[in-house]
């Protein structure tokens, strides 16, 4: 009789799946946790800090009020009724609600909905996007989903056949790409983002790892930007998009736009724009290019990421094509009613004369210039220490510095068999309580002579360049 | 130049996949839907009514009022400071709230948690198991996800390694699992249960399909038992499961135990016992059996299916292994916080002696009786209708009847290209606005002579005898 199961015998491609945001670092200081709630003072901190992800509201950023009293309203509609209600909630949350309540069909938060969401929701997630970039939106390209990530395991499951299709990602990168691309047995074909014209992102080099990657027998299905970049925080200018979606257009590549920061800028010179207007710009229709845009009600000022809400509008599919997404989310039924509820607000919060508008805006307000303070004054800091340099933090919500460690500190990494940045990552949790990623995590590597890091992750541990992630610390 | 995405170069496997109960029917009645809309009196009915899929609260199931108010409370929880709040709400609700709001790291139930679920909210559920079993369940063993769905995908992820591994699976089946083996690159296995035997299940049937499939070398890695069954309805007899339980020792199997509709029986001479306490009972500890409960808020009198809550217990999982599980669960992040709550609140519902209780059993009864009452009506009335045949009803939410067609129809169907019971599908819903799901959707045929259904969906399609569901009506 084999062993029934063992790692021996499980999918490799969940073996070679890394996540590094919730990787060994992580594991290792959620064991310090609790030794801090069993062995109190055991520890030269009191507390964990946990920066390696954007999780605000762990981070004591509070929600915002609009929303959770329109969330606690269709979570139990009997309050609509009862007239205590008027002096707990504001009149226009009362109102949304009972508007939201009203396209859902028998008003039933509790049940399944149309698996791309609640068709009214869509239609306000339309006209959010229609208002934000003065271009149509429909909803039947909408499709809800549990935060943005099952979005992207959805298009990477549609698209990747075997390990000859190529998807292309940015260096450093989200580690959801990697690990998504892994789990789905494709091949992660990277490019890289030049540091030194902070985090550039330059076609010619687009051009060169997909002509690299075509030469090696690689059928390239799509370009993944993530724009705010993550976990580098650079905002791109508007040729600079114009050129990608040229590139994408003459190239054949869907164009897969991570937009889950456009709410998280900090620079008066950088403006956020979705892809789809870029291409609507100029003058691109529907069928010169499959775009597909991800947004998520976890980022922005809303930082809502328990609720797992978000979606992602699909444009220039076949219909036929698009069939075979609506069967890929059937099979999950729908998103959760409460995250699509979440998504259909973030893209129509209050608006002003609305009685919510002044304090809605004031907390809003509040939350972004509070991330774009700390941005500044982590960038300024790192800057300023010995050893670590920093770039502009434009937006999203990390920055992700470059840190030169002495010899002896590659040299202890080695002989505990870490790598550098690990290892620095690792000593400063345990001297700290702080929680970082370490750049490897994100492909980072000093050089530029490693191609297809997702396949060999061991290559370039001995590099002694590293970078890590910080999310923005008070 | 290529085209970039069209229906030829998608991944094969998700062509592949077929589900029926969000299928080529439901699609159809959501067009006469919006025609109903448009176009008021064009159809001889004035609405849809979705009997396709278990959605207590979209055909007016009202949720439990306690469940709301702690999930009102907990998305609002600045309420818990008004005065006005405790006229509104049960002091049982509040005290729950506030419980379950201390159990999370800064109250934030906007932050993602960790990916097996909040600690404390796990630790409830595990409470929970262990009244309900008898033997003591642990809080480490619970992975909480969104449904019962991203949980059989989770294992399917993890077991299938290519179309040489296999997972026995029943048939007819809810056609979760032979989309997801199919998404997964898996072969599913059939063995049959008998209608003969109200939908049993012969342990000799399971010995026949593993050897067949072994001599055919498919490495088969686990066996789904559905109990409560789905959409057969029949409950296990404890001797049955003790049977089965040993078998998938012997044989080596993980047991992948679907308990979602563990409060639905509806007769008084059956009784649910978990897999993993039939396990415990006859002496099995955890090195005896890998062994996978999955349960959801979306059934049983809760009926909370949009909230997207439920949880997966393992048991008899290597560490390595479970660090596996852990690793997919963390790319996803976590479950939504609403379904983590939920699934802690329907494992531990308010007891005697709280002030929501006897309203809360009031409820519940009535639900369940209800449920009772229409089975047992539709049971009766499918027996008593010339041609069609059903088997008792003992639990879950389905009835399975079979359908007698007369020559003509399935000649008609022919002509229309269609499976006889797709086509008197299509015409019931165009009759009557009544949406059932075809029985072959869940792989059901006349004949044991069709081996691995799910890779050759067209065998059987011209057989007269054909089954189709139906949830209850009112």
């Amino acid at each position: 009789m084999a062993p029934s199961v063992a790692v021996e015998n499980l999918n490799p491609k969940v073996l070679k799946c890394e996540y590094a945001v919730r990787g060994e670092i992580v594991i290792h200081a959620q064991r310090l946790q609790q030794q801090l709630q069993t062995q109190p003072g055991s520890l030269p901190f009191d507390e964990i800090l946990y920066c390696n992800i954007g999780n605000p509201q762990s981070l004591g950023q509070q929600p915002v009020t609009f929303f959770r009293e329109v969330l606690a309203l269709c979570d139990h509609p009997s309050l609509l009724e009862k007239e205590e209600t008027k002096s707990l909630f504001s009149a226009d949350a009362i109102s949304r609600a009972k508007r939201i309540l009203s396209t859902i069909p028998g008003r039933a938060t509790g049940a399944y909905s149309h698996s791309q969401g609640i068709k009214g929701l869509r239609d306000a997630i339309a006209a959010g996007i229609a208002l934000r970039d003065g271009f149509p939106a429909n909803a039947d390209d909408i499709f809800v989903t549990d935060g943005a990530s099952p979005g992207v395991h959805m298009m990477m499951q549609l698209l990747l056949r075997d390990e000859k299709d190529g998807i292309l990602c940015p260096i450093p990168q989200y580690p959801l790409y990697s690990a998504s691309i892994a789990l789905h047995g494709g091949t992660l074909i990277p490019y890289y983002l030049d540091e030194k014209t902070g985090w550039g992102l330059e076609i010619s080099e687009l051009k060169k790892q997909l002509e690299d990657a075509r030469s090696k027998g690689i059928d390239v299905r799509a370009l993944v930007v993530i724009n705010p970049g993550n976990p580098t925080g650079q905002v791109l200018a508007e040729d600079n998009q114009c050129d990608i979606v040229r590139f994408c257009k003459n190239e054949g590549l869907v164009l897969l736009a991570d937009e889950v920061y456009q709410e998280n800028i900090y620079v008066d010179d950088k403006k956020f724009n979705s892809f789809k207007k870029i291409a609507r710009s100029i003058g691109y229709g529907e069928d010169d290019l499959p775009l597909v845009s991800f947004q998520s009600v976890s980022k922005g000022y809303y930082g809502e990421c328990g609720k797992r809400g978000g979606y992602m509008e699909i444009t220039g599919f076949s219909a036929s094509v698009r069939e075979q997404v609506y069967k890929i989310a059937s099979v999950n039924l729908c998103s959760n009613i409460t995250g699509q509820i979440l998504a259909s607000l973030i893209m129509n919060p209050p608006k002003e004369g609305d009685e919510s508008y002044a304090a809605y805006k004031a907390e809003k307000d509040g939350i972004l210039q509070s991330l774009a303070r700390r941005a500044k004054a982590l960038e300024d800091a790192f800057n300023n220490l010995e050893g670590i340099s920093c770039n502009k933090a434009e937006g999203a919500m990390y920055l992700f510095p470059q840190i030169h460690l002495p010899q002896k500190a590659i040299e202890a990494a080695k002989a505990a068999k870490k790598a550098p940045d690990a290892f620095y990552a690792l000593r400063l949790l345990e001297a700290t309580g702080i929680v970082v990623v370490p750049g490897s995590g994100f492909g980072q590597v000093s050089s530029r002579n490693m191609a297809y890091q997702v396949h060999d992750p061991a290559a370039g541990r001995q590099d002694p360049r590293r970078d890590h992630p910080l999310q923005g610390v008070p």
